[in-house]
């Protein structure tokens, strides 16, 4: 019998990176865009040729595992992988997914991100690269990079030589009072906070770039930001030797966010 | 308490990726290549920043698993995980690997491989696209685009282009009495039995190029032929609409390994 805190040693999220997984906040108990993240794992297993996700179960799994955390601001992980699964790339011939999900306080980060640029490339060549999958080694490499130097956190380029994302946020930047960020066939994950950045700044009448741009696009920047569910928007103090100041457009955008 | 067959749930294998395996092939209980598999982890584990490789634990766990299998031909795995580790990317101030061996009868494959080109790219611009990491799931869906189009394995390109591997084995061919591979600069595996072949066919006056080769040179190519370490060296039926006669060479070359 295998405890609810453990999980097969032949499942094939452990063996092969053959799931995957979302993010969510927590304020107060409340899961923030559970819509949205239930959707993107839904969409996820159908590209990786997954059976549909069960979202009543999902949403089951977080609510218990929030319920155990005693904070007001909890990150919630719901994790899906591919099951058992038997010896091999092949995949058994019926696969039922394991679903777990579990909680912890998450504390607001400190101040504005310093970045580096990262020699890790994001695989645009693969359909992982728009999904939140368990194969998340290349994302851990960057951002040991990136702490190594003593930034926060790394940005990736794809193997194009043009900027895909952060190791765990989407990138967004300021130019003219223009928005951009790069498209998802860089490479890139669809985000949630992504897209709710882009639905907001055209309601606040600034058109948002979806655009393949090499690394000089964030030198010449006036304002970088990141984001992802855990911490919304989050200001970057500079990438390497380039500074960034505070930016009017992205505070207006964290607060229609919030 | 966690049995020994269980993985706790917060295991960064399980959760990123972040972590490595090795196959080996056992013969009537005798481990092959076991000093190169060693060699291989433990290399992995530098470029992953792991602390080193217990060699003398993991050959344990080896010989241990395959003393339940009952077959004069086992598939032994070893897997390395950056073992359990609180929440996000960052790794715990300390990084206590997780180890663990599981075995299982294997069988001869059954003739030549059909092989198709996949659309899944190989990331060249990763590190770990030359180590076996528990990442896999690329190498998953190319494997599953091969099952669905009737084929055995998928040969994967890398974003340049390039010929680089096989969804689970590496790629050789023959073309005019020269052997040729891609080289590990595609975003290719260092396989132990791709390194013995380039011996093995130096020993036998046959050079091997080391290539960054597109599509056309398979096309173009008299035998193709596929090496790891649970087949050895497998021949290829045909690529696609390609097809490729048995190759002396490649007999040669089999035989010489053996």
């Amino acid at each position: 019998m295998i405890p609810a805190d453990a999980i097969p040693a032949d499942d094939r999220g452990l063996l092969l990176g053959d799931g995957l997984f979302e993010t969510l906040l927590a304020m107060n108990g409340a899961l923030r865009d559970l819509e949205a993240h239930l959707d993107r794992m839904s969409a996820g297993c159908a590209t990786l040729g997954l059976p549909a996700l069960d979202r009543a179960e999902a949403e089951r799994l977080m609510r218990q595992a929030l319920a155990g955390v005693d904070a007001p601001r909890a990150a919630v992980r719901l994790t899906l992988t591919a099951g058992s699964g038997g010896r091999g790339l092949d995949r058994p011939s019926e696969t039922v997914p394991r679903l777990f999900a579990t909680a912890a306080p998450s504390a607001v980060p400190d101040g504005p991100a310093r970045l580096t640029l990262s020699a890790v490339r994001r695989n645009e060549g693969s359909p992982a690269s728009r999904l939140k999958t368990l194969a998340y080694l290349d994302n851990v490499l960057a951002r040991q990079e990136a702490r190594a130097r003593g930034a926060d956190e790394a940005v990736m380029l794809n193997n194009r030589g043009e900027v895909a994302c952060a190791a765990a946020a989407n990138l967004f930047w300021v130019r003219e009072g223009r928005l951009f960020t790069p498209a998802l066939a860089c490479g890139v994950l669809a985000g949630v906070v992504r897209s709710r950045v882009i639905a907001v700044a055209a309601e606040l009448g600034v058109g948002v770039v979806e655009t393949a741009a090499g690394p000089c696009e964030l030198d010449a920047a006036e304002a970088v930001f990141l984001t992802n569910s855990l911490t919304g928007l989050r200001e970057v103090a500079g990438l390497d030797a380039v500074a960034y100041g505070p930016s009017r457009l992205a505070e207006r955008l964290a607060r229609a966010l919030a």
